[in-house]
């Protein structure tokens, strides 16, 4: 294994100096599923030092709206405003299908050249929760490697949604211009999460297209209840082809920040958010630790198939097992 | 404790020959927080007998609907065609509010002192899924007491609803008459839960309100994705008040019924629940014990302390935690 190779201060050194091979070789330790490399990794992650003043944009949108597009396009607006950007992605479903968002860099041909970008596919994963896990953990080794701005792509179908927005401190949706059924194929519960709306392939003729949208979208963002941020979401226009909107969008995003930070919630769901994946790593722990002992293994099948078959009622199957490895309830 | 001076073959023989007494006696235990009461309630659960062509309702509705007058009337309809009727309620909120759903009797006043009824307040508890699992047992005990129709009552603000959904076979939700606004306070996931869908107090002036608000969610229901069980939902009118409607609704409980176990879904749909409420059971035992242990009490402060100031990472934590129990992730 080539990532054995590297101690933890040939990492420490190298991704505090922005080095972009050693910061993916790092990635690639968390992404293991060998506990010594998750282990090491860990220990990068705590020598490593961790800047407070990086900005995590969740970016999703259904499919078709144009993400990559739009990424490629603000990235590098970004970077010539002097900025360091990194990309990251959550796709659970990249297991399965093999291909993965941001797997292919060419749909990205300027950004994944660029020296001040980084670019990083979804971690493959037999579950949301494992995959999204992995992806937080990159947020901080990008960070500690400099990137003072990582964006965080989704697919658009919900859960991932719900997961990046665990892990960052702005949720933006791109939408389609279109006014009447530009809701198709989003779930209202997205929508409600966004705290900065864009209507996308703002260009040529759909221009008007999209001005409409933008009405219709801040009208119906009027109806939503507020956000604990304090913050109400905004709705602009752009066009990632002509590169336009991006520095309203921007400014926006300042707004956000400045808000929140003035208000508290900024900072207090940073901590929340450590907060829930503190929990939710125990309890993801907990559950693998239990399914895969040997003794639960051996005593599952035939308690569940009385339970399914009404034998027995689930709470005391459930009793014989957690009191089996001596747990109480 | 009184529940105490009875035994195993008191509550079975009690319950099996239908004393209401004993049915009570035995959901207190279920109930009861002490290990021997519960795991003599599964000793009981364990030795009744187990009827399968019982038929599990929930009913919820927003405040106001009319929901107690509704299974006051419709339970006396059920028992005027020769059926037993249990009803019983989860509401998370009545430890804290203090009172329960169900919990003041002469809101049913036939009802409650009808000899073919039972009816039970929500278990009190301190979150849903506890609350949840004692209503569940406290089915399987009424049931084996021979109420053939369980009804569970649900307090229509989302997490009730789906827990009741997952121990019911049909959900029928209350809706008040009135087109256009009726949407009010009811959440579109819980109109998508809902097998039947009825229009209360359709009497008296509110007749025609009640028709359009019928004509506006045969609509609407038509627009919602097809249920797994392959049936429609149904939009009905009824009047608790002048008690009208009820043969139709049970007319259609019984099409539920019987397409449901024609394409195979009704059984399916309770081996399901019953496999969920086993792992659910599981996952809450291990989260009860891992946070009850001394040792995670007293590690716990300190870490989560490092975890929100930024000084270690949330995974760090969870796997220094779960080493200590050796859990290995």
């Amino acid at each position: 294994m080539r990532s054995k190779q590297y101690s933890l201060e040939d990492y420490v050194t190298g991704i505090s100096a922005g080095d972009r091979v050693m910061l993916g070789r790092a990635i690639t330790l968390v992404e293991s599923a060998k506990t010594e490399h998750t282990a090491l990794a860990e220990q990068v992650l705590a020598a490593l030092p961790k800047p407070t003043n990086t900005l995590r944009i969740a970016i999703t949108g259904a499919p078709g709206v144009g993400k990559s597009t739009f990424i490629e396009a603000f990235g590098m607006w970004l970077i010539q405003q002097g900025e360091k950007v990194a990309v990251l992605a959550i796709d659970p479903s990249s297991a399965v299908s093999g291909g993965s968002i941001l797997g292919d860099k060419t749909r990205m041909e300027q950004l994944s050249v660029s020296e001040h970008a980084f670019i990083r596919p979804s971690p493959a994963g037999d579950s949301l929760g494992g995959v999204a896990r992995k992806t937080r953990e990159a947020i901080l080794l990008t960070e500690a490697a400099g990137y003072r701005i990582v964006l965080v792509e989704t697919v658009g179908v919900g859960q991932s949604e719900i997961a990046a927005r665990r892990m960052c401190d702005l949720f933006m949706l791109l939408l389609l211009p279109g006014a009447g059924d530009e809701l198709q194929g989003i779930k209202r519960g997205i929508v409600e999460m966004a705290d900065l709306l864009v209507v996308n392939k703002a260009d040529g003729e759909r221009k008007q297209l999209a001005a409409m949208a933008q009405a219709h979208y801040i009208n119906a963002t009027h109806l939503l209840p507020s956000n604990s941020s304090g913050w109400s979401a905004k709705v602009l226009t752009a066009s990632a082809l002509e590169r336009e909107g991006f520095a309203e969008i921007w400014a926006q995003i300042m707004a956000y920040q400045q808000s929140t930070i003035n208000n508290g919630f900024w900072f207090e769901n940073r901590r929340n958010q450590a907060h829930y994946w503190l929990h939710e790593t125990l309890m993801d722990g907990m559950k693998t630790a239990f399914y895969n002992h040997p003794d639960i293994q051996a005593m599952l099948p035939d308690l569940e198939e009385a339970v399914l078959s009404g034998k027995i009622s689930p709470f005391a199957a459930a009793r014989t097992l957690l009191e089996h490895l001596n747990f109480k309830q």
